[in-house]
């Protein structure tokens, strides 16, 4: 029984992973919204309950490999060194996250090229980023010596917010050339310019 | 012929004064949704028409005073001397910005407060904030020493980025207290959380 429910949920998320592919060579090839649910389920020879039952979404086809960013960003900063400070932390906190962008192949970096060009696509990722913002305020809190519920500090914030202006800059600067470049070191130097 | 022109552009400053002070104090009690610009217009005595040549929209009305913010932050970071680094440069040229917002009354600072809070609003200054943050670009690269049609580099926008965050975390930090708090403080505290 088992093997058999592995095997189930294997090929599940082989499915996945084709339908998820399909729908960002569409996107790529015709355009965001000129792509429809209904266009990639032709693709994938699926029908419209079958494509709903994988992603609530066509945003979710597109980028729901990013969707538990924000649960492996604060894992990775809660494994930092308990007295690193809050800056260092997040940017070694990003290397797990930025390093799944890096390791794809150039589907992913043309796709986060379309999202930081597309202006309903980047205010998604935008609210999306807004989860991971609260996921990691208390330990951000912890960092600073800071009281997470004393709203008139606006470090917490401060530092979160300045993290993900970076992250920002930093995916628009990688997508913008047309070599591959750097993920990290694009990063490291978004970071390190502020301080 | 001059002083007539003078008295009458006064005259029209003052009634955008007044139609804008009774549009925050309706939106204040009613909600930003419930209140409709026929509704500012009704408790202004004016016709929409009217209410069209001053303001372009009811978030005008609401925010015009702040709609130069990105030309007036130029203006204060060509003012600080030229080797000054990026960041302290930031800092110092919100200053006049920050301190209009200061020197208002507490409508100004509720006004803040639900532009923080509601959504749709929270948008629209983060839309015009992307205005100024063009605006802002080659002065920061100058500050740098960035080439700013480098697009690889992702510096320039790091720091513009960072800045937009910690302004953010500043205005939710001020705005989220009952009694009233020193803004420039706050953005102190912001800025300096990250270096």
């Amino acid at each position: 029984m088992r093997s058999t429910g592995g095997a189930r949920s294997r090929a599940r998320a082989a499915v996945r992973v084709q339908v998820a592919h399909l729908a960002a060579d569409l996107v790529l090839e015709r355009g965001y919204e000129e792509t429809t649910v209904d266009d990639i389920c032709a693709a994938a020879e699926i029908s419209r309950s079958t494509f709903f039952r994988y992603f609530p979404s066509k945003d979710d086809a597109l980028f729901g490999e990013t969707a538990d960013a924000g649960e492996r960003l604060l894992e990775a900063l809660l494994a930092r060194p308990p007295e690193e400070g809050p800056w260092v932390a997040m940017r070694r906190a990003l290397d797990p996250i930025i390093a799944r962008y890096e390791a794809n192949d150039e589907r992913t970096r043309r796709l986060a090229r379309l999202m930081v060009n597309t202006p309903a696509l980047a205010a998604h990722h935008r609210e999306k980023n807004g989860r991971w913002h609260q996921l990691l305020r208390p330990e951000i809190a912890r960092r600073l010596g800071a009281d997470p519920a004393e709203a008139s500090d606006p470090r917490v914030d401060a530092v979160i917010g300045a993290a993900r202006g970076c992250v920002e800059a930093a995916l628009a600067a990688w997508t913008a050339s047309d070599e591959p470049q750097n993920l990290p070191e694009i990063l490291d130097r978004a970071m390190d310019a502020i301080r």
